[in-house]
């Protein structure tokens, strides 16, 4: 019987109190030695042949009877008000069925209240303006042609240092700086830490906007029947849209259901609806058609949100034996023009290495440029980057192997809540990684002529424990076969293969015997698949409601085999008497018999240890070849080791870490929004100009699966990985090319340029160019 | 914890012991005193403007992109070999994607392996020859008539009683006799009660073929996705059709999903999935395109079942006081050529009157004729119009009222099981329909002229109890509106309005605040509707699983309120701490500060209680008008009183009663599946040439409500209306045309050439156009 217990939940670094319903008890965790056959193998995707053959149907695919074609007019300036809107050309192209802006929408709040779905205020290039459905998305996009706006260009911020100075033109009322200040944290004294310091290091660390440009654009389809709406879309909280859209239509809960069947990536870009989300639903609801809202790739580099563009001004005070004493940083994130929460850019300097006195200051502040979104480990990611930069120059400094250094300074327990981790093996990641990338090499690395190698490394710490909410029902079919019912999301992280070997696993049957039904609100809740929690919250809800069908199998079975559920064992889709092999039964055989009684379990996520952190961890290693006349770097090889817990399908999970590092190498190299200083305009605006990893520039990439099982996380024993593998990857590859070229880059990306402006600088102070060989 | 029971569970009179997994303890009924909100009320449907405005998705509106449209070619013989079948004419029409016949289909077993889906015999004119999928029906209605079949036609077998004769025509090589041999049942001694009659009655009763004609005519829509089938359907069961689709095809059940949100009628002929179903299925597969399969009004006038016609001979022996002593029945009904089941034409005589010695033989036989299906009530309609018929004439022939007669022969007990009735009613729907319909004027009824008023009755018997397997789940979203699912049918009773006001009174919210989720195969397990158990098998599953998140709701809610969660309550929407009205909070407010935290609960049919037997009761009195002159049957008026425990919505209750009793006056007066003799075609093809009541033809209709709960029946004290309503109707009316005129018609339906036979052999005998005025 379900009941009501008080518990702490843990979301984005904030700890609650909530009471929650829950439904019975959490089963004891599946541990390292347990013996499993599905769990842990590399199993291929259960829906590859979907989505390899085009049979799979994402947002994109949804055809139907009678659907229109919506297309959006969006704003040409960083900042403008309308001063009059005309649509009536457009209203008479013939197809048009509907044109919406802010002179005949309803009156919709939208980012916290700040503007609205049609504001008359536009604050950055790609603001929504005017929207329109047609009988085809050509005649759709004509029409956008034929409003005509008559704009007021307005004064615009575009630079996110320049929102903090005093006279800085105000993007709202209440200012520029979102939540109303900075992000403070403090811990220790850090100025008494720094007169400690026998070394200190600082240095100012940039990174650029980075776009998330999942392969399947934002878009949504949006059909009202009789007893609502039904809304496909591409999306990573079917819930969160639900509620979302429901709250702006004013329609109930119960009156709205979202389908997001299949998935092609969000990366964090995708965490709610989308004003096309409601601007479809509106459109559909002024036709009496079904309407498809499917934005460009135009849009997608404009209108979607990214990873935003941030400074940081970083200090770390070390005694001489390599000790850290303080660690300060202040920094600036670009929240863009409505931006609604602080960039968590202070996270690894917390929290990554132990310092008893640190201080963290960052400021996200309003502009009027794309607003930022969540991008894989947002904040720390960009904090990585600087906090393992300036850690490697310290080592660089007392000449102290930087590996050396972090082992030094590693810590075995959270220090800003001051209690244990669940499990942590960052020593093993370090020692792994070294050791697949002959870390020792890094004394002696050929550096031929023009090209010279280097090997730079950096770690990594996460979220990705998961926790509640998150429910599961898995129901046996009368020939055997069974159903596992979860409302989340499959993002293309292969989630919907994990799960069901998760559920084949409990239950003992084949793989293919079980079907995996995600991605309708009509299913149980599950949260978004963001934070890496997907596995680790709804996995457990999973393994549960698999192991309450299987008890009631198991009880079915016993009656059959006279003898006790407890003395039964499947395997297979087998059930045996343990130890007595000839008194089996098929489980088809069971669930034959019971005929259409069902047998159904449902589980829930049970809520996380008490009093102890879930994090992960993880080490990446790069080896480098910087041209030094060119300034071109070529990564040569990556070496990955994560602490990500039990890992349920190396296969997957070494894609998920290879996609991670190929991303970060992104934000290292190449990826970059350019803006126009003086417009505002974006100048990258598809794959022509925004430069993504091409398939020559992915290097050799080693994925180490360290499976080290935290039994105390939850009942698999499993943590995220969609995170971890992006953070470390930059940094690592900055500290190589640094140690190839004796020369170091603070700024994201390592453009030759910069790599080039930074030996020209280091060789005029009589450093850089030393290879591996002079390095200590 | 759910847990295994060992439990007898009935179903069409048989019962079996079976192991079941049940999810908890049924909560206490409803009794006659709850003080109830919703239930009870006239609520307007809740789908009402969904199904008035055309919104409503029925099978036959599905349309998915890429769709083509199928046909069926069908025997026009009664009885025939294909000797050779040419299909290429129609195979190379522009527009045809796909032509299936015996020569191509796979082999599947169909009519429970007496034939296959394509069989090279063929049994009755209608039997399926070949299938077309084409770009639109009418290409493929033109492909059909391209199709060159050889046909051997061979000698058929067209009566049912001939079927019987020794040297007939073997329908198949087992015989003629369906499950082998007549169905048997005997109480007592038959003969001895005879010996101590004082009076005996016998007569032979006929009654004929009549088709469903469901508005909605049989249809499938069945597409192939990346992971499986799923298939739309006009169904009065979803999982029926899941699992016989799965097992015709090979496919594991967990890859077959069924859908029918809305449905228009199937009064049993939709209990199954038809061979339309499977050809969509493999058309759809043959061709990679959705298929959709809908039938004709025509093809639904031959090949998809009919109540069978039926041949009685009754024989009522009784005491001078008109106690019963021996019912003898023997009859034959006609199976058609494929029915699997015998009628069950000996329920009323075995069960509707208290008699110590009872015997029926009944033969249900194969002919060449359209296969018999399920049809409201199956055999008790025709069974009661024999016995209510006869003891009407013995009535008659006692010198006795007709009504008095019966209350005489009431029983309080199941004499067929030996045991208690939960609860019988019937004495008081006599009491009741005889004051409305103003009984006592029988004896004086006005004749005038050529027209005669007569005044009839008829009782009736039926299941309606339900029971085990069936599921609910009950979501509590952060709005406070709840979602109601459960994989049952709405077939146009309403279903989904009397399940969603058992929702909303248990868990105190308005209707509107309240969707119900049905006819899909992800949601959990309901059984077929039909047999009038659709209300007491799911809605106790519903109540129970509202109540459980009631109770969560309240646990939170006491935490709020500070109060026990047993001292609050919840009306309209809000949550008030009993006698303190002021310490109230809104049910969204409870719901909202969960978050994501889902309160769901969850419910499942307990078992019936043991050793007590659950029916339905009623009596249905008609004031006919009979034109001695034409012989024409002008009905004017009908009461009915049902016996059917508790009614959820009176308005509803209402439609089912009088939708049954026009049904019924279909059948009295007017349906008739007309077969040529000579060929077994059928001559009746559409409305124009099969009479169902006209607007005209239907007479005043007084439903009277006798809500008698019955609590011991389940949680609700209610059972089902769908079926009694059309038992006794054709009995009522044929002994008020008899009453009228003093002659008694005993050959469904009353047309007016066998009145007026029948009123000249009543002239001839003496007897005859006695008014009400010189009955008893």
């Amino acid at each position: 019987m379900p009941r009501l217990v008080r518990t702490k939940i843990e979301f984005e670094g904030r700890i609650e109190e909530r009471d929650i319903v829950i439904e019975g008890d959490d089963i004891p965790a599946w541990g390292a030695d347990a013996s499993l056959e599905l769990v842990g193998r590399p199993v291929p995707r259960v829906d590859g042949r979907e989505r390899a053959g085009g049979t799979a149907t994402y947002t994109h695919d949804v055809v139907l009877p009678g659907m229109l074609h919506g297309a959006i007019l969006r704003c040409p300036h960083a900042h403008a008000r309308i001063r009059a809107i005309d649509t009536s050309r457009a209203e008479s192209l013939p197809g048009v069925r509907a044109v919406l802006s802010g002179a005949n929408a309803p009156t919709i709040k939208w980012y916290q209240g700040r503007s609205f779905l049609f504001d008359s205020d536009l604050r950055f290039p790609g603001d929504e303006v005017a929207a329109v459905a047609a009988d085809s998305a050509a005649v759709a996009g004509e029409a956008l042609n034929l409003i005509e706006v008559d704009y007021e260009v307005l004064p615009a911020l575009l630079d996110p240092e320049e929102a903090l100075k005093p006279g800085a033109i105000q993007v709202f009322p209440t200012g520029n700086l979102i939540e109303g200040g900075p992000d403070l944290y403090a811990r220790g004294n850090v100025e008494a830490g720094f007169a400690q310091a026998d070394v200190v290091v600082e240095g100012t660390f940039r990174t650029q906007g980075v776009v998330h440009h999942s392969l399947e654009t934002h878009g949504s389809v949006a059909a009202w029947g009789g007893d609502g709406l039904t809304i496909w879309d591409s999306t990573q909280h079917i819930f969160g849209v639900r509620r979302q859209v429901a709250q702006c239509l004013g329609v109930p809960l119960d009156r709205v259901r979202v389908i997001s069947h299949f998935m092609g990536g969000g990366f964090g870009s995708k965490n709610r609806a989308g004003k096309y989300t409601v601007i479809a639903a509106l459109l559909a609801r002024a036709t009496g058609r079904p309407v498809r809202v499917v934005l460009s790739r135009h849009e997608e580099s404009v209108a979607t949100g990214l990873r935003p563009a941030s400074v940081q001004r970083l200090r770390i005070g070390a005694r001489r034996d390599g000790t850290l004493v303080a660690i300060d940083l202040w920094g600036v994130s670009n929240g863009g023009a409505y931006r609604d929460m602080r960039t968590p850019l202070g996270g690894p300097a917390k929290e990554l290495f132990r310092c008893p006195n640190v201080r963290t200051e960052v400021y996200t502040v309003y502009t009027h440029t794309g607003t930022a979104a969540a991008f894989r480990a947002p904040g720390f990611t960009e904090g990585t980057f600087a906090l393992e930069s300036l850690l490697d120059a310290l080592a660089e400094k007392l000449n102290v192997d930087p590996l050396e250094l972090r082992v030094r300074n590693h810590v075995g327990h959270d220090q800003v809540l001051n209690r244990q981790y669940t499990a942590k093996h960052l020593l093993e990641c370090y020692r792994a990684g070294a050791a697949a990338m002959g870390w020792e090499r890094r004394k002696s690395l050929p550096g031929t002529g023009t090209r010279r190698r280097g090997l730079g490394m950096a770690s990594q710490i996460w979220g990705g424990g998961g926790g509640p909410p998150a429910y599961a029902r898995v129901r046996l079919n009368a020939d055997g076969t069974a159903e596992v019912v979860a409302g989340t999301q499959d993002i293309g992280t292969g989630a919907r293969t994990a799960l069901a070997q998760i559920a084949a696993e409990a239950l003992g049957l084949p793989l293919d015997r079980v079907t995996f039904h995600l991605g309708d609100t009509e299913y149980p809740y599950a949260p978004l698949s963001a934070g890496s929690q997907t596995i680790a919250s709804v996995g457990p809800a999973v393994r549960m409601a698999a192991t309450e069908a299987r008890h009631h199998l198991l009880e079915v079975a016993g009656t059959m085999l006279e003898a006790l559920p407890e003395d039964l064992t499947i395997t297979n889709g087998r059930i045996h008497v343990r130890g007595v092999p000839e008194r089996s039964v098929a489980v088809a055989e069971v669930t034959g018999k019971l005929n259409n009684f069902t047998i159904e379990g449902r589980g829930f996520r049970a809520p996380n240890p008490d009093g102890a952190t879930i994090r992960t961890f993880g080490a990446q290693f790069a080896e480098v070849e910087v041209d030094v006349e060119t300034g071109e770097v070529r990564v040569l090889r990556v070496v990955a080791v994560h602490d990500v817990g039990r890992i349920i399908n190396p296969q997957q999970y070494a894609s998920q870490i290879q996609g991670g590092i190929i991303q970060g190498l992104g934000l290292a190299l190449l990826e970059d929004q350019v803006v126009d200083p003086e417009t505002g305009a974006v100048l990258t605006l598809g794959f022509d100009t925004y430069a993504l990893p091409k398939m020559e520039q992915i290097p050799a990439i080693d994925v180490l699966t360290l499976d080290a099982v935290d039994a105390a996380a939850n009942n698999l024993g499993a943590k995220g990985a969609g995170e971890p593998p992006i953070i470390p990857t930059a940094a690592a590859i900055a500290n190589a090319v640094s140690h190839a070229v004796g020369a170091r880059v603070t700024a994201l990306p390592l453009t030759p340029p910069r790599v080039l402006a930074a030996l020209g600088e280091a060789r005029s102070s009589g450093r850089g160019l030393g290879s591996g060989a002079g390095a200590p």
